[in-house]
């Protein structure tokens, strides 16, 4: 597998970018969080996806110009942002870039963002509010889509729902990132593309059995995505999702009853700082004292000690930044398809 | 089974509550809150909990003194209460009418309590602000208690850690109350009780085996309870229960760390004003619209259409207040104790 530098890929990514119509703040933003989603090692979501961005940008769907921009201010710590489906990774960052202003001012600062494009990997975006000892929370619906049924329903009506938030510690920042479904949309079509079975039966048929199987997910009438808990405990799952549903797209007041049909999101960002409700050694103390507690629980695999989320990708992007990115055949195959799509065709 | 009236049972606890030394306000806002949970049917979250609050109120770990809150403000929209441990159904109700007050005058409101007594039932906040057209949300976790284990590991380290949230539409009410974990305490301690197993085999032995016997709960070393997902999703329970120790605990600055024994809780509440955002018909529109698709979501099993989270309860909720509570024998138990203790001895 080929390595690529950060660097590398991100000039080629915002060359690519601009030369389709993107501003060079789109461009810019975008580039470093899809390399950030490779730097945590979600291939899935991260440069990826630039291929699809490229090809909405150039239909016109995507919007490469930030100041399409709208916003009502609602109060000095909460916003409505009307995406014009802007590239969804410049919208988020300076959704939280704005409620990590408020956060500092007043505790909390919210940010819901209607009509977004798609904003890739949500835990790319958390580690620089991290380390400013913030609490970043980003949540996600994609009103386009419907791939994860209600509890007790077969036929799906939802998506996958993820919440990610960043958690500051003096041990090792958390980081999670976590759909409110068993798995996600891209790793359904992944192992459909590859014609392999899921690791678990996550499908429900369109006939309400338990399925590994992805083509029964793609099948007609369309199977579903079972919700986190499955099929014993998927109320909970349920609820969890309709919870982001309201957050997102209820809350910016466009979702799926206006039956969008291209890729989007409804996002809800919110920024908490610790340091104006108990002050920063308290909050500190206490993440740090969960953290040690959780690593040293007895393992139930002495060869698998516990790890907190965001500590593989973490290490892993430590290592990347010093040897280069490794990019699995099927990232390579798009980007591949998006320079030749481009001016730099034969070039790279 | 014998039915009783709200108010027959709001009498009681009052004057049960006040001669436990506790104020009217405390003491009528606990009795109203606790009675909510039986009328949602959370009967194990509901009166039965009241002799255990007056049997802490009598040796002075709970504070029945609503003059011994005290509260830090951060802004106008963010406060940092300390409970001083008095009995959380007034901390909670206290923090979610400030946080709706902000909510309307700024979108959002939240508030943070430390060293709160036992919230009883999350459920039983929601209704009177979901009516007023607004999202309140709780989370808790409990510091003094390890009953979770981190995923990958056996030795339990957090709680089941609830998130409580409204959502307000014109179909139904959303009302959802859910654990981060499989599971709560509540229900395990009541199969070991009644010497039953659990539905799932949701316990996780002291040596990492699965297992519905409650038994290897309590055994020594202690089991745990598996997190949302079980074995195969936990990371992802493990994730979301790390965001609420986070936005509870750490965010008011006591908890594991300071090893609290008693019986306690930390809180955080939010409240969204959704007519602030979109619109109060936007979001309506879209809440309904969501139900709507979710209701009918054609049923895996036809005699179990799709049921909304807190539909049960509200249904539920509107035949007892018309025929009378059910109270079954383990709560009614648990109720005469309390009268046998007081000067009600005889009476009841």
């Amino acid at each position: 597998m080929k390595r690529y530098t950060k660097n590398w890929l991100e000039e080629l990514l915002v060359t690519l970018f601009m030369e389709a119509g993107a501003s060079r703040e789109v461009s810019e933003t975008t580039s470093s969080i899809l390399i950030e989603g490779d730097l945590l090692g979600h291939h899935t979501h991260g440069v990826k996806l630039a291929n699809g961005y490229l090809r909405d940008l150039k239909s016109g769907h995507a919007c490469g110009d930030h100041n399409a921009m709208t916003s009502k201010e609602i109060s000095s710590v909460a916003a409505l942002v009307d995406g014009h489906y802007i590239l969804g990774p410049y919208l988020v960052q300076k959704a939280l870039e704005r409620s990590a202003d408020a956060a500092r001012e007043s505790g909390i600062g919210i940010v819901t963002i209607k009509r977004s494009h798609h904003i890739a990997c949500l835990a790319s975006y958390l580690q620089p509010f991290v380390e400013q000892g913030l609490m970043p929370i980003i949540m996600t619906s994609d009103p386009a889509v419907k791939s994860v049924a209600p509890y007790g329903g077969v036929s799906p009506v939802y998506t996958p729902n993820p919440i990610a938030m960043g958690i500051p510690s003096r041990v090792q920042p958390i980081m999670m990132d976590v759909s409110m479904s068993t798995v996600t949309n891209g790793s359904v079509g992944k192992a459909h593309a590859e014609k392999t079975k899921m690791a678990h039966p996550v499908i429900l048929t369109n006939t309400g059995v338990a399925s590994d199987d992805p083509a029964d997910f793609f099948s007609d009438p369309q199977g579903s995505i079972l919700p986190l808990g499955g099929q014993e405990f998927g109320h909970k799952g349920f609820a969890m999702g309709l919870m982001v549903e309201a957050l997102t797209s209820a809350l910016g007041g466009f979702g799926r009853k206006d039956a969008p049909t291209g890729w989007g999101a409804s996002v809800t960002v919110m920024v908490i700082d610790p340091t104006l409700f108990s002050g920063q050694s308290a909050f500190l103390d206490e993440t740090d004292h969960l953290i040690e507690a959780c690593l040293s629980s007895k393992p139930v695999n002495p060869q698998h000690p516990v790890r907190m989320p965001g500590q593989a990708g973490l290490s892993r992007r430590d290592k990347y930044l010093e040897q280069g990115i490794p990019l699995p055949d099927d990232v390579v195959t798009e980007l591949q398809k998006a320079i030749d799509d481009s001016s730099l065709k034969g070039r790279y």
